[in-house]
């Protein structure tokens, strides 16, 4: 990757050499998500992606405020992803509307608690411009997510989506699909690899469930800056433990190095 | 893979779930072969490779025999492929010439002391019905293999040297290729993935160098059955470690268990 396109957060290079590697939490309750942060944090990922679609009190903008001040007491230093994944993107459902949900984005970035706001593509355009505009004045940065759990759309689509995800002004591009068989898995690849030929952000990307769990290790050497692992819970299907994700890092490290 | 496929080889299948791994002797000397030998058995790789373009020897039919006999010995039931890989393909260079060469498989093959000789498809046509005719009286499996230092031709030319190696009576098809940019790598995998699905035979692809390295751990996903991996010596560039592969092996194990 264009060293000039990484993004140094909290003394981590997002776009160096080898992908951060990111965990997710998925607890229901302010106390689950405690206890989880506490195991996953022993874990040492880069980064910590807080779900909270799964949060149950997600209505609550002083509930999630407050747990989040916890959660930040809990992780130190560890950068945090803030993202509410919508039902039709793989997430959860949620007791709250959209509307709802970008005041509650806008009330989490103006507390400087999380790194990061992932916000769906597929989002009310109105909705995207204020979460980036907004987030952007707070000093937050913003990932703007494509999710497709059906099936891998085509290589022109995908690198399209991480484009796109430039142009509407966020930080960094997120493309994350499901393969029907091994060729999508390297059509996900190459799409990721051509659009980081022309982006300016960093990417990341991955395909999902078993026959995309390969590039969740081998993302990096196509241009994926980040690969989410298991701490605690598994958030997407494919995702294999932070200590396994680590270990296939370094022998790839050895293996760069090699002639 | 198709389980139809598979070769039984010594008790391990050549073409199951996860790939074989075959680590190479380099050793210019009978000596210096075992030294190594004793290496390398110790790490367990499932299978061996006697690169006998290394062996200084290589002229003196007696002498290879016997150091064929001292090597059997020495790895005890390991299964050994056999290749002179010629300089055109990446190999060294030797003082006998490709006539001597075939008397030499001739000799090999009918010693028993070999489960596989590796041949290049790039050989002369008489020369590649008599090795393979010959082996197969004798009942040695063939490695039919198609080697390119230089680059990465394009998928269907890949795809086709895969299913010539067949048509010619090859037991298994082998090929490698140098890619130049990250998407070599990924029309080497794609060959491989379109091939096993015509081929009758199990196949061994990889692309080479640091660029290439990723294949040798996840081609097995994509229908190579045997990946190169450094016991004592390298053979050619990107291989790494046994211990290393096999890592990378039970985590991708492991991965393709998950949901």
């Amino acid at each position: 990757m264009n060293p000039g396109k990484s993004i140094d957060i909290r003394g981590r290079k997002l776009g160096g050499e080898t992908p951060l590697i990111c965990s997710p939490l998925v607890g229901r309750t302010r106390e689950h998500l405690l206890q989880e942060a506490a195991i996953v944090v022993a874990k040492q990922p880069d980064v910590i992606e807080w779900r909270v679609d799964y949060f149950g009190a997600i209505g609550d903008t002083t509930a999630v405020l407050d747990t989040g001040k916890a959660l930040r007491a809990a992780i130190g230093d560890t950068p945090v992803i803030f993202t509410r994944r919508s039902s039709r993107e793989g997430g959860e459902s949620i007791a709250i509307g959209d509307e709802d949900v970008v005041r509650l984005y806008d009330a989490v970035g103006a507390s400087g608690l999380v790194d990061f706001l992932d916000f769906e593509m597929g989002n009310d355009a109105e909705h995207l411009k204020r979460v980036v505009t907004n987030a952007h004045a707070q000093k937050t940065r913003v990932i703007l997510s494509y999710h497709n759990f059906g099936y891998t759309p085509g290589l022109e689509f995908l690198v399209q989506r991480f484009l796109e995800a430039e142009r509407l002004g966020g930080d960094v591009a997120k493309v994350a699909v499901m393969p029907r068989d091994r060729n999508d898995v390297l059509t996900l690849l190459a799409a990721t690899a051509q659009a980081e030929a022309k982006a300016r952000i960093p990417l990341i990307s991955m395909s999902m469930g078993p026959l995309g769990a390969l590039t969740r290790m081998v993302g990096g050497l196509f241009g994926s800056a980040l690969s989410f692992a298991i701490g605690a819970g598994s958030s997407a299907p494919g995702q294999m433990p932070i200590a396994d994700l680590k270990a296939v890092y370094s022998i790839i490290e050895r293996a760069r190095g090699g002639s």
